[in-house]
């Protein structure tokens, strides 16, 4: 880190911060200017002592050097990480394209197995679907909970779709890991350090989805809580951050599929239905999603949007998701990728006695 | 709720809103302009339909006119509501201006006993202190858990100060309410409804922070979570929000102050500490905090800030605590208001005695 | 517009509002709900008049329907506005994409001629350079002023490439007509009402840029201003809006290109060096403008990004330009569009004898 | 600055840029770390060089320590500036706090007799009022241009207020201060360069209203424009900043107010009229602006707001305006200040024949 003492700092201050430092174990680097002392202090592998050393007399700034997070950079794994869901389904660089779809929330038996048929016809490779929610009113439909991950769990029987559900507390990562195949975090959960703590252990591959107003540091520093626990089966979701724009529910940041590409080896999707909250936008953005590098999709589809529960807004219809995912292909050629599509059991049985 | 329909929608689709607001029980008025139809809706209490109605086709915007919380809202209870927390411990509207101090987290028995010790002594009428931390990484220190817990029951067995600190996980609510008066959701939680409810539930006061992201409105439909569970012991707590400024840690936004006291009944604190991120701007902004009609302050103290574990940067020492409470005077008699300050038994039982 | 009451308001106010809006030739819709009256004003033209209702007594909120813009608005001319910049260069929906390239800044005529030849090399319709610049700092390179005019003349009769500079003050939009193919207004200058009326007079197309804290609605009603000034020879660039993220330079919105392509008619392009700041950032945001249904692109291309008096960082190099236009190919297919390029004089000849 | 180069970069990469520093002049000093090599470099008195050697291969990061503003610095005039507009009223540092009213724009002769009559009678110090408007949408009231100007030379001669008014573009600078005894930039022109250079030339004081998506350095720099062109006659004017917040017209950043003061010599006043969009905020907000260290006030008065044609919501009465005065008082006091008032002629000539 490098600390610039104020101009004018007093020669006792300064020499309490080089003191300290050293006591640290920092080397310490010490650069005198016509106005100010700018320190360099080299092996602060944590960042952790940064805020001690501004609370000192005289220091006017402490910048950090290194990036605070370890395990999700990418030169921590140069090769990228894939995570694999089920035969066929492996999210991540190089990969094949995947699309989580599904409705919102889990409404019914029926819209969710309508649902998920109609979405691996589309050509989903994954199921969404919320059985417990977080909603901003305490008035608004909050999830039929187990009785939602029921239907998950038939619904992935009938269709073979793995299932993505969102846990809301950390109490619950165990339950809902018994169904899910995939561990949603939801936006607003992004700095719920004790659900990351539970779903690092619950032993599932985990969606983390980016929160609303978290910087990319901070995203990838939330997946460094699940890494630590031991589980590295961790894809990234763009989904829109909150800004003064109001025109859109959020605005989609898709630099930052790029900024994460570049910055850590995790695999990122992107949500353009949570991102805009506009119908009319989601093809536009998947697209652009694709063409930005993203390694999948999770797009909301509900077969009557005007009676959804939550988003309907932002569903788009089994024919519109249709339409958008074969509007794809151009974009996912242009990509050098394919649509990733979920092997059933003949062919997962014929190419392993192939291999 | 009002429907504006797009311009030049077709008749049958105007016709189908219509109709379904009119079965959902709505009086609707219809306003037939020269470019579109505008449809009010009477008898939205919920809000809940909105998003129905928004994802019909033909629509182009829903404009919800109610204000989605209740129980929270002014004229639930134009009185305003005060929370007692202990003994010349009342919080609110017209009451005395308590502060709440310590440290940010708790990191051993000395520093939170000493702070506490320095704190009343300087005016604080509650004791402040994480056990349990919230951290951005991994690799920060996570608070002394249980034995945090310890340490800040024997300082309030020492001093006599309630205790404020803040419940992370709804796993911990009910040990945590066994030594806290007052329990603190965080500003990375205010969206964690698992949490809010458990909070609810657990039978002591609670200090709502606003999250970094939150409108107001989001604000009072969290406080809204809590008071739906039955307790109505909530204290609103403005700590900044995340803007493009990046000056201060956070932007202060003390207009939230005035507006919360016109749209809520529910008293609010100020956290100069956490919005401005630097221990210079505190002061100023806790003058200022008063001025605009706050309830209380929440101020970091630390004996040693830089050895702070966390938040080193934003603690004052004792002695600037000291003089901060009395630079505070003038602001509390410009606004009628005296500084709260806890009564000790003998007081307690004189008082009791005379009444 | 739609009059929302207070809760409770008073007779007298409620009437005081219904009288003022018929006098002002409103149709008026009173909607009597339990707890307010809410009334609908058919007839709101221009919104001119909503900020007089809301500062009636016992209004709490006025609801403008109409949006206000009306001649940017897509139903003002459905087919979509195309702009012909030169032979062969015209942008606009369903036209070929064209590339504006060139420096931040015209540095020297070296710089700038060496640039012109490279980026029609590889592939730039436009050339791009700041003759005047808006600078944040009072001691950052300002621009060569008229002798970069006379640099950009020279660079446009040299390769035939029509020239896109920045007016930066009402006063110079003539000088800067005179060389300027397009009059670019920068994103520091959206709201810069004077200016907008000089552009709107100078004869010439216009680019306008979003201002980095504009809305969706502010940025076409600054292209309202130009039209009304019967200019309607205007093109969109989005270019990053600010936001609390700041490992990018701004937050490219790429969303709102989709979202103006639904509002408006006027062409959008897109300038992913502004709006990530980063060099590594650019293609994959180039292609990601495309993707969501940019009309054309905006690049920064220098031959020594090092040494670069303005926007180094975010600078491609020609090679690295050439591989982006190389790489943007399948992507311009996946939309069903080429790439534009300038016909020279000879090509025009025969394509007019043809016709 | 410091020099990040990336982990890993090549040996000749770190090598160029410790060469190319040394020939710029600076004095180098090389961190060599496990992961990465750090360079200080010592003499960057203007920061311009940052952007050519964050475009070198191999840099990562590059972090300025000075601050870019020079002459706007604290250091630089540790004392405080004082703007002395008119005998009685100097704004800055320990003089007392001068309040600026009138209607956000000059509507017409009687408007505004009215309102100076009204205001000055109120304790105001200073007339606003603007002849030359800039509204967001062209159809919006633009202001009375030069007859405005007239209606403020006559309120001024009638009651000898000080008169403040907004310079929209260069070309108006002259005009306006022959007129002005202040020259106000609004937020939206806090870039607009050329004029920031005209109003420096102008020979007036100038009002410096903050950009709603400038940071403090930008504000700032924005004032160092000012300041070079040998006009110290400068005041910062805080108006609140573009956030996600709805429920007001903007945040009022109060705590830019005491950064202010620590970072520059120039004075700064709050206008939280425009800061808060609502009546109802701008007394609790002009009694914490004062807390907050602000040196003034300007608040906007209209003798009628529901027929202003601009900003009516968020205008005070001349009463409400007369209350909002007294209710000031015992805040002026708690921070040991008086409220300013202008002196006329007897008293001034009084005063100077006693000196």
């Amino acid at each position: 880190m490098i600390i610039a003492m104020e101009p004018g700092a007093e020669r006792e201050h300064v020499e309490a911060v080089i003191k300290r430092l050293q006591q640290e174990g920092f080397q310490v680097h010490i650069s005198q200017g016509v106005e100010r002392t700018v320190i360099g202090a080299i092996g602060d592998r944590t960042r952790l002592k940064a805020d001690m050393v501004a609370a000192m007399p005289g220091v006017e700034k402490v910048v950090p050097i290194l990036q605070p997070y370890k395990m999700a950079a990418r030169d921590f794994k140069p090769e990228g990480t894939k995570v694999e869901v089920a035969p066929g389904v492996t999210i991540g660089e190089g990969e094949d394209i995947h699309i989580i779809a599904g409705p919102c929330a889990v409404e019914s038996r029926q819209q969710l197995l309508e649902t998920a048929v109609a979405v691996k016809e589309g050509g989903a490779s994954l199921l969404r679907g919320g059985a417990y929610k977080p909603r901003t009113s305490p008035y608004s439909f909050q999830g039929l909970a187990s009785k939602g991950l029921e239907y998950l769990a038939e619904a992935k029987a009938l269709t073979g779709l793995p299932v993505v559900t969102e846990v809301v507390d950390a109490s619950l990562a165990q339950e809902v890991a018994q169904v899910a195949d995939v561990l949603q975090i939801g936006s607003r959960n992004m700095h719920n350090f004790a659900l990351l703590k539970a779903v690092g252990r619950a032993g599932k591959p985990v969606l983390l989805k980016r929160g609303l107003a978290a910087t990319i540091e901070e995203w990838l520093l939330a997946a460094e809580y699940i890494l630590v626990e031991g589980n590295f089966q961790v894809i990234l979701c763009e989904r829109g951050i909150r800004t003064f724009e109001n025109y859109t529910r959020n605005t989609l940041d898709l630099s930052a599929v790029a900024a994460v590409k570049h910055l850590s080896h995790l695999p990122v999707m992107v949500d353009p239905s949570h991102a805009t909250g506009r119908r009319l936008l989601v093809p536009p953005m998947a697209k652009a999603a694709i063409a930005a590098g993203a390694d999948g999709l999770m797009v909301e589809v509900h077969p009557n949007p005007q009676e959804a529960l939550s988003d309907g807004p932002q569903s788009l219809t089994p024919e519109e998701f249709y339409k958008l995912v074969k509007e794809l292909k151009p974009f996912l050629e242009a990509v050098g990728r394919r649509l990733g599509r979920l092997r059933d059991e003949a062919e997962v049985r014929s190419s392993l006695s192939r291999s």
